[in-house]
């Protein structure tokens, strides 16, 4: 069992419950099934939407069943710990930061595997890390989190573009993926501190 | 022509009589085109999803323009009988629950096929179901149908396992079809009849 | 360089255009990245899911990112331009039209090459045509164009229609590309001229 797969396990438990807290900050309603849905979805939407651009079948969670096992203790975490959850939201955003960096590096380094030009690798990773989000969103008529956060999807940009550099010049995989990863999280938490937002199109 | 095309036929005409009530719930305003359109969405939603997350082509109705004429069909019978199917319309939501029923067990041994785990296969014949629905409730701006109604993709859920656990048990595949889908058919009358919910997640 | 390849990336320039003027119109405050984003999947998001549908790989924009540089062309031109472009709006939504004809007759020609059924062709080149605008008018919590403006995806497949009929005659290709295009542009520019509209369902 790889390192790789350990994080990609624990990058799908992440998901999950940060998918699972959407749900629980849409609507104090939602019955089980609905937070398990919106938490699998978080979790598998931006890997499938990637793999199925690039072709590369099968998917990655149809191909291997511990991902939807790894989602449903997500969502069980989410249950047994959530009242005490909810005190730390602050916090617990860390988790989907964590989650995003993690699934912008290891989604760029699949889609160059593809041969895709660098520009496309980038948005590739980018897409890992934010569709789920984003279809989770649009399933629930809620904006798009991307539309919504302060740096969120441009963190990921930049993070898959300093990965991409790094590749360019060989530096070992490991410190690539840790040194990246990092620069997405380092950026997402000074945007939430200072409210940075991205200029205005107009 | 076998008796499972003939009711893929059959379960394409009856998703899109039942897209179209919806569509037609949504706004009396609805053009020839939004009608059609949604009850195609509704159709061939599922199906489809199912297909591009299996990697599994060319999709049946792409293949097979048979289903589209079907599409027509149902549109047209919904058309004509408008005023006597809106009077019926609790009865006519039986129809929507045998088109479940039919493309939960027909999703789930297509994914089988793929050689997937059964909990996987269990999830596509339920998106094979469901999913129509979702993406057509999301084009409308509507709370998507499994947040919203009694007991409906969890129906689904058990009538696959269900599927799942006599398949393993090699009953007679028409054999399994019934009594599965009857299963999901069942589950779903006394939900409606009993206004079943699922269990609030807090 | 053919002069089919120059009409793509023109094509795709003006949907980004057109995006990029959709986001300004839902909201003023949209950011760069937002901007850019809806741009982006106004641009590829209709030819990728016909060529998803289909089982085209590589996706056109994945294996070429020429068309990612269009659609940059695309927004930076809408930037620089905003103030003098937003006088002439209506003028402008020519620019959308002439895209919608040039993806509906390429598209339509492309899914025809996968040997598809001339019914199929028709709805894969009218999909080419209007389903970038109608995911990111469901992304942005809008009700899809394709459901609001005047006859629209109709215009498509109308131009559609005449398209394999003409090659079905075996007219020469580039003349069938500019008498089937020009029809969906005179049916759009006389629609919204004389408020055409789909004759109501009911």
């Amino acid at each position: 069992m790889s390192i790789q797969y350990i994080f990609e396990i624990l990058g799908t438990i992440v998901f999950a419950i940060s998918g699972a807290l959407a749900a629980g900050e849409k609507s104090e309603e939602q019955d089980w099934f609905g937070v398990t849905f919106i938490g699998f979805i978080t979790a598998i939407g931006g890997g499938s939407l990637r793999d199925m651009l690039l072709g590369s079948y099968p998917l990655v969670w149809i191909n291997d069943v511990n991902f939807m096992y790894a989602i449903f203790v997500g969502i069980l975490i989410m249950r047994f710990f959530y009242s005490s959850l909810d005190r730390y939201r602050r916090e617990l955003s860390l988790f989907d930061t964590m989650g995003i960096a993690l699934f912008t590096v290891l989604g760029t380094e699949k889609a160059l595997e593809f041969g895709v030009h660098p520009v496309i690798a980038a948005i590739m990773g980018m897409f890992s890390a934010v569709m789920g989000g984003v279809i989770r969103d649009t399933l629930t008529n809620t904006t798009p989190v991307i539309f919504r956060k302060e740096v969120y999807a441009t963190a990921c940009l930049a993070g898959a573009t300093l990965f991409l550099i790094l590749y360019r010049f060989e530096v070992d995989r490991t410190l690539n993926f840790i040194i990246s990863g990092l620069l997405i999280i380092f950026i997402r938490v000074l945007a939430v501190y200072f409210k940075w937002s991205i200029p205005k199109f107009r």
